[in-house]
Parts: structure tokens; sequence; C-alpha cells
């Protein structure tokens, strides 16, 4: 706290985490206080925060609320689908992408507003205060970065109910007394549960538990196929009809929800060093990956599709750790960008009680040549002598070594 | 057709195809041959291809018929699943994996027999010669190949039935009657299909193809849950009893099917250059990789798995491209090996109409600690202050790039 | 033979092995002849090549003489310096880079001149084949290549001579009876040497074979300096005096050659599977590697500069191999030239008897902050005690592992 | 400085500033202290920290002065150079390598003489606090760790006087007043300089700093040779005589230095994120490098020797950045030492005025074979043919990407 702040930008939620900071900001930095509250499709009003906001003594022209949901699919999700991100094999990001983008506008807020820090309510034990605070720092050097979760010492949900209670914090005791024993997280592309039960990671999750999604038991016993039609590398159309980024996530997760679609149960890797195990869903992303592969497998020559497999887990890992504003990332994207020009055409998704399978694929740009891969007669197309020559090179080297004794 | 060849030994499945190989062989090489036959799960009783096989002419010493079943799961399935290895993110490699197993029998039998060639029934356009040369080269490399696909100018099923009539090979007309319009390949592993309708990739393969797994549609309402436990990284025993490598598959493949699990779709890259459209039924494999990462994600060192995740993709081309006997294959196994020694416990399987997912996962060997990992007091096992500079330095960089205006 | 060909384009130098060629192809094919010749800076006259074309019958106007030097060097030789290539830890690919610009021309020529066929004269053992037929096909998809060395069975300077002799191609004896026992090429980045005494890898290599720098005893006793300007990667002038490519590669050749810099005997992995004992001299090339990643390690982030080297293998690979017009390369590039854009600065080596070293770097883009990294006090620029977080939280899996016995 | 230490174990040299710690610790933790000094080739006498110990209170039984040499370049430095380690395409890691000895003696005494506790002296600026700490928590996770750069506010050199002055801590003025203005370290693999003069990166080391080398312009005349023989890819001996591993790099190193080989001027980017400049002495290690892959040039497998590449910077990253006792490090040797079996045979290095260069290489287990590659009449053993289908399919993909306009 040795610091000294003059103007402070909240990622503020409207909960009662994010309203104990700031009157705890108020009291210990006695700064001025910005807060930010974004729609990136928790599923939450945003505009109650502005009430709550004004209540605390924020002044009005300080009080930012914002829709990003277009500009979240558009500028992170969908570019990070482009190179089938997954985090150790499993995992689809989406909490992790969902931080660069709060931690851009962030630094611009206080760049409007003259703030020389910013601030948020993740805690010392999580991924999410690198990825906001690498993000700040890569946008804005001299930042200051206030993470009360660090500097105070109120470790549990009671230390937090009796400061809130004596600073007349309103608390929802409606919402408080049926909470959740889940920490969940949710946006466009997710919702995620970690903590309580599921800190024993032989425990399946409750039914109860998911929020998002029917269970597979539960989905409709018929089949739901749906056509998804991408443009160089992005999806740009539902059954022939096009939308916008952020619509055509938000039907995909319904149509996913209702089928049962996008549950995920895992134990992670954290970039401060311990394993967590989360729960999550992703409906939408869960038929968007497969179907991006799929129009990929028809377009995307060999190589390329190797070399970006290959680099995949590095992209992913630099996501997951909060390095989306980094140079080397910003590299990678160009390469994972290049390589979409011709990744366009439908794909067909059958969604069935949990599972999205693709069904069909299409496309102008097909690399696919059935007349060369036939097993039928190809009227000359392919030479099949070329392949003894293509093999006894490709052997020549394991021979040589074979005749030596190896 | 130049070299001279004095002994061959054949991969003979008994079939109509590796039958009038023998006879073309006799014909145009005027050679000995041996006859090799595996049971390889493949589901087709391997014993009649001695009766067969003695009918045309080859000594009884000489017909070689086995079980490699357990070594076929145990030294190749396993060690590559050790690696979660996909290739092109999809295809579990069971065709691919089954092939230097072959290879090198081939050669184990040419040795014992004196023959100084091999033969085998796979086409010029396809990956399978090149894992079966690749093989017989680097393990004998003075070896001749006989590819006769790659040498006739029989195109087409009525060449060959031409050629059958003509020299007297039994057809059994039952069978090449309602001959399928798949050209499918099979073992322990999986069943694939190519060719026939399916070379149009939008076209959705019928019901009827499928041969190992119910329908997602028709599986039971009713989820089948199955506890696999893993020492070493393999698989070792299912809901607690113990199992040899071949028996654990071939139960899974049982679990599986029936709750039609396993069944993929794709357009695949071949080696020899082309893409082609394979539909594969791998049920039994596809509950064992998330299995497998599962306990992988309690008992290994993130950077230990992330180093294998990067490179997985390189070790699944070499599987796919036929390099099992490279040294590269094998140098990388030695890596993969060596982080398999404390993958050891339990994870727990829902199956449930086409999907197998993870319920839960426990080991001795857990690096998982939900003392530190929890959102609740920690007693002090982690020092939340401690991220503070964690993130300081690894933002450093990125500060002074941008402080110079970057 | 057995294809038709109605005009073929000819990589043809002028010397003895391509005026065989030709006669060889009108003998052969009976096909009308382009013939193409370039300098690249293989310090040998082009011109010569018109009056030979014209003496065997090629049409004037199909006789293509051209100066491809600067586009060599600008388009070719620097994209691949950017990347730091190095192929096998030492060789800096001067025969390999060369390939695609010729093939690239020599399509060009055949579209021109409606030819539907390419040739050169590079062994069927080489890699040179392999770089112009690649790059053939993948410009060209239906372009025939005749690949004399591989159709015909003169396999000795005899069968050759001979042949010269009952067509009446004029042999310069003069030439011919000094022959170099050499197999060599040379470009402005190289000149290569193969073949004869160095077949025997422990043979060092004869003083005059050498042709473009004195020996590192013969050079001077007194070291030359030059500073190398660099601007987005590239260099773009000598000791501040702006050249274009072309002329910086040739001066810093002069250089490096007085100085008896740029030798290098290596035995390297030829595609086709053999190894192979090359000796090389690249003096220019030798003195802008180490300055090309002198300014990199001022200029670039740590991780970019990373992520390039860890890819530099696979870029080497593709260009040694011949797969510079393949989408992977052309991918690859585009990363790596997004790195480049702050590559800016001089830098200062120093030449002297073999070696060149860098005697300093300078640029407006430095990311060296000599005030943080000082170990005199630095105002506070850097905060030491983050450090303790940094190391306990990247110690944190190790230590975890450590308590449960590993 | 909360942390309460009982037994402290202190890497301590002798010199001034680790005698200066060892007042600060007695002052301000009141704990025992152990006092480590190794010989590992730095080139000053160790057995003087013994009575210097002694005076400043530590108990006899508690001084350990140990000759590390022999494993050191055994178990750390050969190790490392079977990979052909570079670290950002220059830098041998001197320094690094010689880090995770020194924490594991530091904690193998710990557990010894029942320490709770570790300290060194390296600064908190710098990548050695990281080697010596990650190391330390690796093979003892409760230990505690005293940085005290980290903690005291003594920011100069007069500080230091002050404070050894103030507390008797005797100061040898002859050396002190002749302090050279760098930064140094040294062990048998390297000697390094950094910090005054050099943190300007435009400006050119003096001659007098350099300790280890003679300069390349008054080095001898005449060319040194030295054949060195490597078994398992390490280096047993020279001029065909065996040696232990430290002689021979200490052998090298004079011959080295001798002849003006092995100076190194860089930038080079810090783990904890900033870019400093070095400068380095490696004469030994300059030679050994290129001997070593001349020796694999023969004798590995074109594949085994690219995978190896590909993953150097990676390894050169972790043994940099102090992850030597990892098990992602631990994992990567057991791929390299795999790699080394058949790495036999030896290599002939010219040392002439600072340059290092191969001079003939032969092996037993030499996979080179003259009579494939040769340019006369193979007799049949490679038959080019073969390239024409090898190329064929290698370009199917681009030829089908090129008709569909690509």
């Amino acid at each position: 706290m040795a610091q000294s702040v003059k103007k402070v930008v909240l990622a503020y939620s409207g909960g009662l985490d994010t309203s104990i900071i700031v009157r705890w900001l108020q009291e210990n930095y006695g700064c001025e206080i910005v807060t930010f509250t974004a729609d990136i499709g928790q599923g939450e009003e945003v505009e109650p925060a502005r009430s709550k906001a004004l209540a605390m003594g924020i002044k009005p022209e300080e009080i930012f609320i914002e829709d990003l949901r277009e500009e979240f699919v558009r500028d992170y999700v969908f570019p990070m689908f482009r190179a089938n991100t997954i985090y150790e094999g499993e995992y689809l990001l989406g909490t992790s992408i969902a931080r660069p983008l709060i931690a851009k506008r962030l630094i611009e807020i206080a760049n409007e507003t003259g703030a020389d820090a910013i601030s948020h309510g993740a805690t010392g034990k999580g991924n999410d205060q690198v990825r906001f605070e690498l993000g700040a720092y890569a946008l804005k050097p001299g930042v200051k970065v206030i993470a009360p979760w660090r500097e105070w010492d109120m470790n549990s949900r009671e230390a937090l109910m009796q400061y809130a209670e004596k600073h007349n914090i309103p608390v929802d005791f409606k919402k408080a007394g049926k909470k959740s024993p889940y920490s969940m997280d949710a946006n466009l592309l997710h919702i995620s549960y970690e903590g309580g039960p599921l800190e024993d990671p032989w425990f399946e999750a409750e039914e109860d538990m998911w929020r998002w999604s029917v269970s597979p038991e539960t989905a409709p016993d018929k089949p739901t196929y749906v056509e998804i039609t991408f443009q160089g590398g992005d999806p740009v159309a539902l059954d022939g009809q096009c939308m916008p980024a952020s619509a055509i996530l938000e039907t995909l997760n319904k149509l996913g929800g209702a089928n049962g679609i996008g549950r995920l149960d895992l134990v992670e890797n954290r970039y401060v060093g311990m394993k967590s195990r989360g729960c999550y869903e992703t409906p939408g992303g869960t038929i968007l990956l497969p179907a991006h592969r799929a129009i990929e497998s028809l377009t995307l020559d060999r190589e390329v599709a190797h070399l970006k497999d290959s680099l995949m887990p590095k992209y992913a890992e630099l996501v997951y750790n909060g390095y989306w504003w980094s140079p080397e990332r910003k590299m990678m994207q160009q390469m994972i960008d290049a390589s979409q020009a011709f990744v366009n055409g439908t794909v067909r998704m059958k969604l069935y009680k949990g599972a999205a399978t693709v069904a069909g694929r299409k496309s102008d740009d097909s690399l696919f040549d059935a007349r060369i891969a036939t097993f039928d007669d190809d009227g000359g197309a392919y030479n099949q002598k070329d392949a003894e020559g293509f093999i006894k090179l490709n052997a020549l080297r394991m021979r040589i070594a074979a005749v030596k004794g190896r």
C-alpha cells in the first residue's frame, strides 16, 4: 500500500466483492475511482452497476458501462479459434480470452480519464490477475496496479460480509443466501465453475451445478443439424443466414446447450504453478472447434495444417498465461491469419445428447480431389509407380544405418 | 518385374485380393511363397487361411498363422497412447499403428525362412505401402519388395474377378455378392471405411456402414461408468480387475460400441500427397484417450505435459507416415516413456450415447494440492504477495518495449 | 522418355554439360528448345551462352540471358537471412537459395514461350533436382520435367566427352584440361565444392581448392572494420553508404574473402537420404549472419527472438529441401517478416584472419536499457524484491513435486 | 527478514562480498552459518577461504571446501554439449551450467548439517539468483532462501566498503585497489565480464579486459591442430590420449586461449526480463562445439539430428533460466542422451588466430557412404530414377493446390 495513487479504474461487476473493493480503495488509497462494467455475455444485467456505483460516490461521468459482446467474439474468440486453440488438450480458454479485452479497455479508460492506476477483483492464486496485469503493463507500462486480494487480509467470505456490514455496503441477501458453492465466471464463450466440492478431483459435478446446458440424458431424443459457413477461417453464417460474430456464438450456445453439448471437467495447470480443477460449459465453442477443423481439413495444405498444429500448444499457452498483448502472440497470429485465406465453405454439424460431430463439409476452395484419391481407376491422374521411388528415397537413410548394423 | 526373387513372404489375409496376389506372384516371379496371416483383432478367423494357402501350393511349413493381439496392444497401441497421439487433431491412427508390427513379422519370417523379398496387398495410392516398406527396409535393408498393385494393370474389381476366374481362385460369391462398397481395415484398435459414397465429403455416412458400434440414438438411455486404472501410463485394470493389454482394449471396445462411442468422420492428408476421406470406429481408444489425459492431468508436471503436447503432432506424423522403426521415433519414445513413471491412478469414465467423458480421477501420485489451490484460507501454503513480483518480472520486457513506443 | 514434349525451357549455363543436354534433348525428344542463362553472381560471363546456343540451333528469340543478381539477393538471400537461417548448425544454404529463383524464371519463360516442359542439368542424387522440380510443379502444376541425368546412361566424364565428340559439341579443352576435380556451384552468396578427394571426410581440403578467399594465414595482419546498417531486418548500407542489396553482398564478399572469412567444411544430410561432404566459401554471408543476430539482440523482444530460433531449423529445412514455393514456407515468412519491423540500427564487425566478430551495435530502436541492467544503483527502475515472488512461483510446481517425493 | 532461520549454508567464495554476507547474516539473522566453497575451475585458490571463514567465527566442521571440477565437466558441461547447446545463437552458457551443481551441493550440505536455509551472493537483477533458488527449491522444497542483495539497501561498492570497515572485515586493498571495472565469473568452461564500460553496447571491449586468451592478433602465426576423440557423444581423448573430462576441457582451454579462440561479445536476454551485455571467453567450449557437431554429422541419422536441432533452443532456455533440476530438462536429456550411442569417432580441429575450424572427421560408426554419394559411377547402389517418384509425390499437394488456382 506504499504507492500513492491519484485515480484508479476498477473492473467493476456491480457484485458484492467489487463493491467492497470500491470502499476498500476509497479507505486505503483515498483516491478517485472510475468504474468499468462490461457486458461480454456473462448473462447478467450490467446497467444496475450504475446506481450501485453512484451510491458509493462514483462520479456519473466516471462510470463506464459498455456492451463489448461483438468486439469480444470478433476480435478475440474467433482469432483464437483460427488456431484450433485448446489448452492442455481440453480447455477451450473461455476465461483466458476475455481478460485481454478487459485489460485493454481498463487502460483506454485510464488514458481517457487521466487515471494512473487500475484495479481488479482477481485473487492472488489465479491466472486472471496475471492476464489483467500483463495486459495492462504491456499497454501502459507506467500504470500502477492495485490487486486488493493480494493486499488485504480478508481471506474468507465471513470476513468480507463483516466488512460489507461495517461499511454499509448493501448485500443482496437473497442472492448471498443461495450463494453457489462454486466460484464462477461467464462470458459469451463459456461459464466456469471452480472450488467447493470440485476441489476433490474424484468428485463428479452434481447435475444442478451446470447452468448453460441440459444434461445429455435430458436432451432431445432426436439430433439437431446445423450448417456453419466459414469465410477466411471465421464462421459467418448459420444455416445459410449471415450473422454478426456474437450472434453466431450466442445461437450456437443455445443450440449446444439444448443438446447437452459443451460440458467439460478437468484438472489444469495454472501459470502460477499449481494444479486446479475446473468445470466448464462451452456449448457454442464445442461445436465450432470441430467445425473449423473440418473446413480446414478440406481447404488447408497438409504442411500448413501440421505447422499450425505444432505451434498450437504454444499459442494456447500464451493465451492461457495472459500474453495476448505480447509481441510473440501477435507474431504468431500473423502466421495463423495468413493460413486462413482459403478456409471457406460449409460444415454440417450433428448435435445430439452431448456430442457435436461432423456430418459433412464442402467448399469451393477444397483441395480434396476425389479423382486422385479414388480406389477406382483414376485415368492416370496419379502414377502409382511414383510411390516406389518415394518410399525408396525416404527409406535410404534407414537402410544405410541398418547396413551399418544399427 | 525386372528383379529376380527367390522366395517372398506375403502378408496374406486369406481373402480374394491376397489370394490373387499369391497366384500372380507365382506366375510373374516364379518364386517360392511364404504366407503370413496375423490375428491382430480384425474380427475374422485366421485359421481358414491355412487351407487356402495349401490349396494354392504353399508348403505347410511356410504357412505362418499367428495371434499377435497382445503384442499389438502392449507394444504398439499403448506406447502410442502414452503420447496422447492424434493425427491432425482427430484421427487415432488405428490403421497406422498396426503396420509396423506386420512389417516386423514379415522380416523376421523372411529371415527364418531364408526369403529375400516381402510382398503386400496395399495399393500405390495409400499410406500402407509406405508403412510396410519403410519398416521392412529399416529392419532388413537389402530386402526386395514386391507391391503388386503398383506393378500390375488390374485397376478394377472386374479385372480382379476375371483374373480369379481364369486362374481358378475360389471366390466366395456369397461374400463377394454382398461386397461392401467400402474399403475396410480392422484390428483391435479400430475399423476403417474409405471409398464408395464416402468420396463425397459432404455425404453423411449411412447408418448401416458402421459395424462396431450402435448409433448414439439407439444406445442405452442410461450411462455406463467404467473405472480405468493406469500404471506407468498404461491401462492395467478395468473396474479394479487386472487384465492383459488386449483384453482391456477388447472390453473397452465392447463397452464403447454398446454406447455408440468412437465413430469418426474426417478428411485426412495422406503422406503420398493427397487428401482422403475416411470413417473410423475406435470405441476403446476413444475412451482411453481422455482417460489417459485425465490421469496425466493429476500426475504430470505442467512443463512435462506441455513439452509432450508440443511434440505430439510430430510423433503422430511419424506414426502416420510409417516411421515407427525410425531412429527419431524411437528417440522420441524414450522421452515419452520417461515421462510416464508416475502416471498411476484411476479414472472414472462416463459412457453415454456417443460421448466418453471424465467423471473423476484419483492417484497416489497426484500433484494436485487442494490445500494450495483452494479459494479458502490455505494456512499460508501459498503467499499471494509472490504473485506481484512474478507478474512484474514477466511483464518487464513488454513494459520496456512499451516505453520505447512499441 | 515416354512423354511427348513440344517445347522445353532448359536452364543453360553455356558449359559442356548443358550443351550436351541441348543436343541430347534434340536427339531424344525432337522438341524445340528455349535456353535460359542467368547471372546470379556466379562470376562467369553469361553473354557467351548466346552464341553457343545459336550454334546449336536455338532460335535467337528463344535465348534468354538475364542479370538476376539484385532480385536474387533482395528477394531470396535477404528474406532468408531475416530468419538467421543455418542448415544443420553450419550451412548457410548458398546453393539452395538460388534454385527457387531459377525455377520461377524457367516457368515464367515457359509460360511466355508456350513451352510445356522444363529441363535442368542436376543429377539424380542431389538436392538441386528436387529444388528445381518442386518449384516448377508448384508454379505450373502441369509442366513436364526432363532430367537428363536421370534418364541417360552416361555415368562418367569420359562418356560425356565421347558424346560431345560424336555430336560435334565444342569442348573448351583448355578448360577441360585443367578441369577441377571438384563439382562446383557459385552465385553471389557462395561457391561450393563437392566430390573428388573431398569424398573422404577425413581429408582436409587443399589450399588451392578455395577460389573466393585467401587463407586465414595469408590474410592481412591487421583487422578490417566494417559497419553494416540494417533497416527492417535487411542490410541497407555499409560504412554509412546506402547500396542495393547485391552491391552490399558483393562488397562484403570482397572484404570477407580478403580476410580469409567464410570457408566451411562439413558433412550434410541431403534430402534424398544420403550424407555428403561439401566445402563452401560464403564470405559475405558469414559476416552478415552474426551482424544480423547482433542487431536483433538489441531490438527484438526476447520471446520473439526465441520463437524465431525455435522455428529456424524447420525454415532452414524447407529451404534446403526445395520448398521455397510451398505454402508453409510462405506462411513462416509472414511471421518472420513481421518480426523485423524494428530491426534497425548499425553493427560494427571486425574481420580478421578468418573470423568475423561483432565489435559493437547501436540502434534507435534498442530495447537494451542500461539503466535497468546496471550493477550500479538504478534509481528504482527495477525492484529487486520482485525477483523473490518471480522465483517462488516459478518454483512452485517443482516444490509440490518434491514434497510428494519425486 | 521476517523468516526465522536456524542454520544457513552460504555459497562462500572467500572474497569481500560473501565475507560481508557472512557478517550481515550473523547480524541480521543471528543464525549459524555453514560455508561452502567449491573449486569449479575458476582459477583461484579455494583453500584460503578456510582461514577467512574461521576468522569470522565459522565452526571448523562447518567449513566445506571441495574440488568439484571433474563432476562439473562430466555431469553438467558434457551432457549439455551433447545437445550442441547455444543460447540465443551465441552464448555457450558458461555461467548457467555451473549453478545447478552449486545448488545441489548447497542442499546436500544443508541436509548433512541440519541447516534449514541457504544463501548466495547473487544480485536481484540477474539470472544466477534464479538458477540457485530454483535448484534449491526443486531439491529441498521447504528450504528457506536468503538473498542478501535483495534484502539489504547497500547498492554501491562504497556502501559495501563502509560496511566492511565498520565490521572489521579485512579488505584486500591491493586487490580492491586494482579492482576490475567488470563483474566477472569464472569456471572451467568460461570467464564472463559484465558491467562498467560494457554497458554501452557500441563500445568494443578493451584488449586488457580479456584474461584467458591472447588476442587473435598476437596469437601464433602458425595453426595448431588437435584431434578430439568422442565416445557416446562425449570427448574422451585428445591427440589419442585418454583423459578425464576436466583435463580435456582444461587442455582445450589452454590450446584455445593460446590461439585467441573463444572470445564472445553479445547482448543477451535475461530471464528476469531485461537485456544485458556480456563478454565471454570460452576457449575449450568454442573448440568442442563444432567438433561435436562434426562427429555427429558423420554418425547421426538426419532426422535425429534435425529433431535435436529443433529442440535445442528450448533446452538452452531451460539451462539458461535455471531449470536444470526440472523434470522437463531431465526428460529432454533422456532423449538427447539416447541419440548419442553411436556418436563415436575422431575430429581434427584447426586452431588459428581466433578461429576453431573442422579439418577432418572419421568414425567407425559413420553413416557417410561415399559409394552412394559419389558423383562417379556407384555401381547401382542408388537408383537415380527413384528420385522422380520421390519428387512427384512430394510435389503432389502443391500441384493440386496450383491446379485449384492457389
